[in-house]
């Protein structure tokens, strides 16, 4: 059975390829879609090597012409822990509906069986696309718009960062091989929302990040 | 209020652009994810600048290399009466879903209310994301994943091809700007799916279609 998924570079994703390929064949994709940097973009290509799975960089960065965010644009990145506001203007609006429907074209075109992608609970306050109603919902948009039994896999839905890495420890993902900073300069800041809440997630397992910050950590 | 809508080039999006503009400010997005020729997307423009609305056309031919479909690859265009059988390998995967969540993204960037497509009663038979039941479940997609009130408006959805262009004629609609033919020759072929299709609609209208065929007519 193959599945395709959404490799963004990141912890989440990373431990999802892993988890996945217990049990699928997987095809991973990773969208370019304007973000500052290309730093998770390398982040992906190297996990996917290294998990051993078929991968497509698709590049999509004409889509940052239509779509704002201070992801795809020069607008400074907020720091400090995540919150609704500050985090706010990091949501690209309708990104993971595009870029799932995206993953689900492929999938048919390739005889795949479902699509995934590493939505989860600390996720859900900021972005309504990390949300069961959303899965649920989406689930349904590709049943009935494709007319076959395609599923969505959102494994890690209800799940907590810091449980995503538990899992992930044990399955031995290598998480160095990962980037989470939303800046992408040669090492990660450790002050962004995401950097902030990877450590955090690490520390909740009591086990050590293995990158590189620019800050005492 | 504003409305994103696809906008193809061909009848029946070309009718929708005049009749959303009674009420909305119409910002038409035109996506060429392949297609086998420009002359639709020329159409697209054609009518655009027209009815005097806002346009854009989003170059996404890379879509072309996940997505597979002979409007997308160089097999042969079937011929003759849309069939569900004939017409099948017409289907780009997942099109419609991924054209219209882009879209919404675009109205979310702008600040839109609402996004909108010409499905129409016609096509329903043979593609699935052209049925009321699919148009539903991506409302609630949309709902759900972007966490706004964002509509999806597919006006002619029960509505059958020669009932667009009666309304169309009404609204003088410059039918002599659309393309409708799978292939892309100078003049349309009137031997494909759905050029048959336009030419029955516009004689269930006992009106004179103002396009020049290949063939007699």
């Amino acid at each position: 059975m193959k599945v395709v998924m959404l490799l963004s570079g990141g912890i989440d994703s990373a431990t999802l390829a892993y988890y996945l390929k217990l049990d699928w064949q997987v095809y991973a994709l990773t969208v370019d879609y304007g973000q500052k940097h290309v730093k998770e973009l390398q982040a992906a290509v190297n996990v996917a090597k290294a998990a051993g799975i078929a991968y497509k960089v698709l590049d999509l960065r004409v889509l940052g012409e239509l779509l704002v965010s201070s992801l795809t644009t020069t607008a400074p990145i907020p720091e400090g822990h995540y919150t609704a506001v500050s985090q706010k203007s990091t949501v690209v609006p309708n990104r993971n509906a595009i870029l799932l429907n995206i993953a689900a074209g492929y999938a048919l075109s390739i005889g795949a069986d479902a699509v995934a992608y590493a939505a989860h609970a600390n996720d859900r306050t900021i972005y309504p696309d990390c949300r069961l109603e959303f899965v649920t919902a989406l689930q349904g948009s590709l049943r009935f718009g494709t007319d076959t039994d395609l599923q969505l896999l959102a494994p890690f839905i209800n799940v907590t960062k810091a449980s995503i890495i538990k899992l992930g420890l044990q399955l031995k993902v290598p998480y160095e091989l990962t980037w989470s900073c939303y800046n992408g300069r040669a090492k990660a800041c450790g002050r962004c929302g995401t950097c902030v809440e990877r450590l955090e997630a690490f520390e909740l397992n009591q086990a050590e990040d293995p990158i590189e910050y620019e800050v005492e950590v």
